[in-house]
């Protein structure tokens, strides 16, 4: 696959990535590490939690939906990385056994008015489980390295 | 310690919570599972990379910022969880061999409009690296609990 660079992103949907199976040995094993909260990290104790049952911390879910934007088209492109994270909307609790797949959007797009070799793509994440639900939104500024970027020197296309 | 309920917070500083010092193998655990691009995952390609050197994923630095709260005051409250957070600034590059701090200050206090056992507090969380330098900053919205949810029904406060 050709490398992807920021003109070659197109306002509109750009795709749905994934899927990613969640299983309660991985929702327990995150949040012992990073999000000890009981909803998290036992069948029983997250029974009598507002959530009714064990369900993935907020923070884990980014992480798999990092993973399959990464997996889904990052890798194959000039990104640069994030300055932030504008929005997260955790909208309905991810289970065990769910079924995770990212539908990406690009919402909007800007050369750098500072770094002629940059520009951002204004993205929409939607995290959707099994029945279509969608569980997480995310709304970020990517950063990509323009394809004049890695011309050399003088060679820039006009 | 006492049990804190949405009422037992004050709009103002809350504390310094932590420390979680990182390590190299952290980073790449974490970025191989979630993140696999070249700057979280391994030292030689990170050099060739526009933060020259092995760095944190910023989704691992969510992660580490939560678990400092979660033990710095969260899993001695009220907490209900959170519905999202309103913005993640990554402003510098977390290293291997970093102490990090989280600063947490309440911004603003409002009970629930349509839930009378249900309070909002209106966090901002900096990250702090060993410099004192603010690595990371997130803001979010926590519902916690009111006191008064905890009384039989009939016998709440005035």
């Amino acid at each position: 696959m050709t490398k992807r660079y920021w003109e070659d992103f197109e306002v509109g949907k750009l795709g749905e990535f994934g899927r990613k199976r969640v299983s309660a040995e991985e929702i327990k094993e995150f949040a012992a590490v990073f999000d000890p909260q009981p909803m998290h990290l036992d069948e029983e104790a997250a029974r009598t939690t507002p959530v009714g049952g064990l369900c993935a911390s907020g923070w884990h879910t980014c992480g798999m939906m990092m993973r399959m934007i990464a997996d889904g088209f990052l890798l194959n492109s000039s990104s640069m990385g994030a300055p932030g994270v504008e929005e997260v909307r955790w909208l309905v609790p991810v289970r065990p056994g769910d079924e995770l797949t990212v539908r990406a959007t690009v919402l909007g797009k800007k050369a750098s008015g500072s770094r002629p070799d940059l520009g951002f793509l204004d993205m929409f994440f939607e995290v959707i489980n099994t029945e279509g639900t969608c569980v997480m939104t995310t709304r970020t500024n990517l950063m990509l390295a323009r394809r004049a970027a890695d011309a050399p020197k003088g060679m820039a296309p006009a």
